[in-house]
């Protein structure tokens, strides 16, 4: 089955106290495309965090204000380099700067990570079945960089009604044979599928994603499924 | 602008000296989708390394008989823990067992990674250009875990025709900042959303993506422009 991803245009600039669910559920439905039962939303972090106040002041004359909110925000730093930190986030998200970023964010401010995001994506979710009586699943993503590898993707960093990582462990490939390694992450995949028509500079802050292997779609948190606990993780 | 992935069905099994470009612009250009100038290929790794003999016998009464080949084609073990190895290869992909691995393969057979993805994506764009008329984007996906995170994932190992990172900085966000890191990878997002139709059961060997910012197509490499030097990486 085809896979269509949809910029969804319109969203206005949100502010603290923004209901997502209701301004997102609005928009959409109203919309080219409108909204269907199975339908994954991805939402940027942004403005998760603007809509729920994860904004705070900076010095926006000293390049570096930021710092201290980083180590303020990181439970564990891995790596530093220059002015690039490594951290570990209280959620148990590995990545630069704690998440804490400047772009798309009014100036003298910055953006923290939203406090626990699969509750974010659970209220878009729960907003939309309410007003539209229509289920969809929600991820809420953020952008990345990695090692090894140059350039970022977006990953989830929420989700709610689209499993996070499907098993397809005890499946047979399409030669009969037990397949070995077959954890999928599709709510990575499908964050970085929306960032194609999201992008960066365009400032579209959702993606409609129509189209999902419908065995996808159950309860399912980023926290449980995706952050890989210190303990089994090689490159900690 | 709307993004739309198709997976490509109808592609016999294929082996040593198929060639690619042809089977894959016969089978494209018949479907129900067609091919267009500004289309992107993705193509699983495993019909390469088919289709370039990058296949070599494994005794399948011992399962751990491929660990001498990992061996062998890592250029450096990075991490090992039981029978988990992470590798780096000749080509710089840090990755599990040296990329080796088992599933779609013919049972007592292990398919290497292909020696050179970016010029297999190519001849694959070439020969569609001079059959078909038709300029196309390439990508050579593989399936690869990561640190940090839990399941796996596909990304870029190579590709032709299509841009591997996307750098926007520079340019200005929507609220007319100049954007601080904006090196995407887009290459690694469009092998993850093709996986997401192809699937690891499915047996899906190619999809079909259109819809790619026209911006994006132009020479390009994941040797040059994805691997990260070990002197600029804080992870190795």
């Amino acid at each position: 089955m085809s896979l269509t991803i949809h910029p969804v245009t319109g969203i206005p600039e949100v502010t603290e106290g923004t209901d997502l669910g209701v301004l997102i559920g609005d928009v959409c439905s109203s919309g080219e495309f409108g909204l269907a039962n199975g339908d994954v939303l991805v939402v940027t972090q942004k403005i998760v965090s603007k809509a729920e106040g994860a904004i705070v002041e900076i010095d926006q004359s000293d390049p570096l204000s930021h710092k201290p909110l980083v180590e303020r925000e990181a439970v564990r730093i891995l790596r530093r380099r220059g002015d690039l930190i490594i951290t570990e986030t209280k959620h148990g998200f590995v990545c630069a700067n704690a998440g804490i970023d400047l772009s798309n964010v009014a100036r003298g401010h910055a953006a923290l990570l939203p406090d626990d995001s699969d509750r974010s994506a659970s209220r878009i979710r729960e907003r939309i079945r309410h007003n539209h009586g229509v289920v969809v699943g929600v991820i809420v993503s953020d952008t990345f960089g990695r090692p090894w590898r140059r350039g970022v993707t977006d990953v989830a960093i929420g989700c709610a009604g689209i499993g996070a990582v499907v098993d397809l462990r005890g499946t047979e490939d399409a030669l009969g044979r037990e397949l070995l390694v077959t954890e999928v992450c599709i709510a990575d995949e499908l964050a970085a599928a929306a960032d194609l028509v999201c992008g960066k500079a365009e400032g579209i802050p959702v993606a409609l994603i129509r189209g999902v292997n419908p065995g996808w779609l159950r309860e399912s948190s980023v926290q449980e499924e995706i952050i890989r606990s210190p303990s089994e993780d090689l490159f900690r």
